[in-house]
């Protein structure tokens, strides 16, 4: 089933201790997009300035993924700036510049439609909520956000929350959102606002759904009993920007390929998500994934299911 | 087959956001005991002082921990306090006294000497190497030290190391070790200064064991592939001390009960590490492991199983 996701299409200039790139092609439509094209067809949208050529379009035409949904406007493309020196684990932004995405209207091409499923990539909850609005009809709606939304536009976001059925954040924003320093007790917070399930994001260390008691589906799942999908430890982290967009893209994806939502499915969801973002790292911006193969893919869906399997 | 452990038995003074305690009884050598007691006999060798009674002994009595190697010296036993008011993950430190162990001449009972498996828990380095070397024949040891040995005792300590089949320390302390900020990386260096297995301890996150190319059993484990286990993200953490002690214990008193150290007896024993530090912070210092029975310890290894079982 396709994937409609909505987020930004961005320029990224990046600091890691591997080095520095300018104005690579960002964003989180643009990671969650390249991801999830593995598994099942993406349309994307979002708005680009007139700094967005033919080549980065490419990008996008290479894994099938439809962009007739990324508007061009007049203007310069968002654009983000950061670095990861001392942590690897967590940006340091430098530099944000909203630029095209300040005054964007988000349209639904007609030919997205049909999506069954929707993704609400990390932007503005305004413009999740814009497109949210128009797809009434969408089967499974998951969404991703980050601390600056938490922290200063928290009414739209618990707008936005209300209407998700799969909630996508990190440790640090779960416990944000809750203003609770326990995981588990944040978890259970943040499942009231609105969303059934939450996969919270732990990045070396993989990903931790919890169910909520109005759970939708994987039937079978309990509140009581959240699930833990690992990730490997990787030797060379080159960029992390972009991992947890990957995973998203990962999980969502593998979920929209699948017939039927059992607890199996959405198990090796998050093994999938946990899969994807490990692959985003090894290389800088969208590089690794632009390269990737189905069959590196399932080979390391392998090794990480050995990495924990215990008999 | 029996371990024996050397380390710290001791007083703790600790603060939680879940309350205080005063001088509860603690030290390494004690939760490990604890811990390992379900699976396997344990000989404790330590030191304490004239402020250890009988209320304590019968703490070791009541797991049928032989305590004959405990020593009674003149003055105080050790003492810490410390607090983790702001993070859960990290003791502050706001005193140590060593008292009795600062002359501490370890001896070996000579009921402990047919003892096949050997822990040297955290504690002064040449104090474990110094046991290491009246029990020549054992057939496996293992060891932890803490950032405190790294910074200041790194000689005594790499001597320690190269005695050791299996090394188990945290995140902070691998990479302090091998002044590598990759965990991949700083794994490898670390196995290059002696132990044939590292197992990096991730608190909430679980644990990971590395596997050297000069890797002894388990068999069939590769230096390419890290064996990771899970833990459960827990609602109530009251008092995380001694949870690293516990793993250990867990970890080796399962390997201890083995006939045989195969991978799978292996990754098992890394399952019962994690649910021995699990049930260890349920509680202040050792209140939950004293009063914990195998029952309730086999029904949490099947949790953390369907944790992350994938089919």
């Amino acid at each position: 089933m396709a994937i409609t996701v909505v987020g930004s299409v961005a320029y990224d200039s990046i600091e890691t201790p591997a080095g520095r790139r300018e104005r690579c092609l960002g964003g989180a439509a643009t990671y969650f997009s390249l991801a999830a094209s593995f598994f099942t067809d993406v349309r994307v949208i979002a708005v680009v300035g007139e700094d967005f050529g033919a080549e980065q379009e490419a990008v996008f035409h290479a894994r099938k993924i439809d962009s007739r949904g990324i508007e061009r406007a007049a203007g310069k493309s968002f654009f983000w700036e950061g670095s990861y020196l001392d942590n690897l684990n967590e940006a340091k932004t430098h530099n944000t510049e909203l630029n095209v995405f300040a005054a964007f209207e988000p349209k639904i091409p007609e030919a997205y439609r049909d999506s069954e499923f929707l993704f609400l990539a990390n932007i503005d909850p305004v413009l999740q909520r814009r497109v949210r609005e128009q797809m009434p009809d969408v089967k499974l709606v998951a969404g991703d956000t980050m601390n600056y939304w938490i922290k200063d536009h928290l009414p739209a976001l618990k707008e936005v929350l209300k209407g998700l059925d799969i909630l996508l954040i990190n440790d640090t924003e779960t416990k944000m959102l809750a203003g609770n320093n326990n995981l588990v007790r944040a978890a259970r917070a943040v499942l009231e606002l609105g969303p059934r399930t939450l996969v919270v994001k732990h990045g070396e260390y993989g990903a931790t759904a919890f169910f909520s008691s109005r759970s939708f589906a994987p039937k079978g799942e309990s509140a009581e009993h959240p699930f833990r999908a690992p990730a490997l430890p990787l030797e060379e982290v080159v960029d992390p920007t972009g991992a947890g967009d990957s995973f998203a893209g990962g999980f969502f994806g593998y979920l929209a390929s699948q017939r039927e939502l059992t607890p199996a499915a959405f198990r090796r969801a998050m093994f999938y998500g946990s899969v994807m973002g490990s692959f985003a790292v090894e290389r800088f911006g969208t590089e690794r994934l632009q390269e990737l193969t189905r069959k590196e893919i399932d080979d390391r869906f392998i090794l990480f299911r050995e990495l924990t399997h215990l008999d």
